[in-house]
């Protein structure tokens, strides 16, 4: 399968992950989204909403939305299993991934940076803009998954964790205060030392520069 | 069950629709939004994320996070189905949900209006920024639905119903401009012809004001 990413995407990463956490191969195919390629004609007929990731597959059918892409993922290939089969646990831990997918990223991402920009605030307003809304969400995050497990909800990585190490690479690049969050950043290190999440990290990517 | 719920909220506003669809009753419990009700320190021990929905379930238990909720309802009341069983088609209906979930409603809530007022932004500058978000919002969303059924993916309202509804009660009140989304307005005439949808709509609830 072919899987449009942008190396700095976080949403591309959380895919990265879990394509590489299952064993799939796929051929990315980048889309640089400072220079605007997902709103070219032929990508946006790809992906309407003009982001990435959107993942092509074998067949030339499209899926595209990272979380339904990842939920998409686990059902196909399950093992190894990214969500809990009971109903409960499973919102559980779709309640802390979609905390970061829903309440950070989208306040976070390149759209809202340069539209903050065009409305002509200056860059300390806009650091200061990103560092809230992750300090909230990382704040709610800390406290819906499990307080002692080595992954974040336990032995294994699953969604939660796929969605936490790109929100935590944001978060390094602009200057976030980590320290209120050991247990976050404590998950990452755990996370980053496997082959899966390193060879997903941006700078690994063909098209990093 | 036990519902935080806020007349207004986009987000509750999913739940309730759901919950009406299944045929499960609840408590409404309101959780007054402007007021900051949601920040209290006793609902934050609830929900971190300091937002609404909460469900509280009979044995005490709790579930945050709308879309999470819903997936949670879904398995555990599964008539009638909200979300198709094959993993493709479910992807597909999960990914035009989700474009309203997280590509519309967190630049549009509450708090990110209230951010730009405190950022100086006038009413006009705001409800610029509302509308461009929904206009790019919606536009995908109606690409990624089906062309031609009476609902967004056939002939019952599903995950994508549920999601759009809310987000159109939101459009609307701040004077979006729908002409261009006549399939969407026509989806949403069918959906509040319904109980369920009409029961949930903002003005039917105890705390509208």
């Amino acid at each position: 399968m072919k899987l449009y990413t942008y190396w700095r995407s976080t949403t591309s990463y959380r895919i990265r992950i879990a394509l590489n956490l299952k064993g799939v191969g796929y051929e990315p195919i980048p889309v640089n989204l400072v220079a605007g390629e997902q709103r070219a004609e032929g990508y946006a007929t790809l992906n309407p909403a003009r982001g990435v990731p959107t993942l092509v597959l074998d067949d030339g059918r499209v899926l595209t939305q990272s979380m339904a892409i990842l939920e998409w993922l686990d059902r196909t290939y399950p093992e190894p299993a990214l969500l809990p089969d009971d109903p409960f646990e499973r919102a559980l831990v779709q309640a802390a991934a979609l905390g970061l997918a829903t309440d950070v990223h989208p306040v976070n991402n390149l759209r809202v940076v340069q539209r903050l920009k065009q409305m002509g605030h200056s860059q300390d307003e806009t650091v200061a803009w990103m560092n809230d809304w992750m300090e909230q969400g990382f704040a709610a995050f800390a406290a819906l998954i499990r307080p002692d497990t080595p992954f974040c909800f336990g032995d294994t990585p699953g969604l939660a964790d796929i969605c936490l190490v790109p929100q935590l690479y944001n978060a390094h690049r602009w200057g976030a205060d980590l320290t209120p969050f050991a247990r976050l950043t404590e998950i990452e290190a755990r996370c980053l030392a496997l082959p899966a999440f390193a060879a997903a990290r941006p700078e690994a990517q063909p098209d990093a520069n």
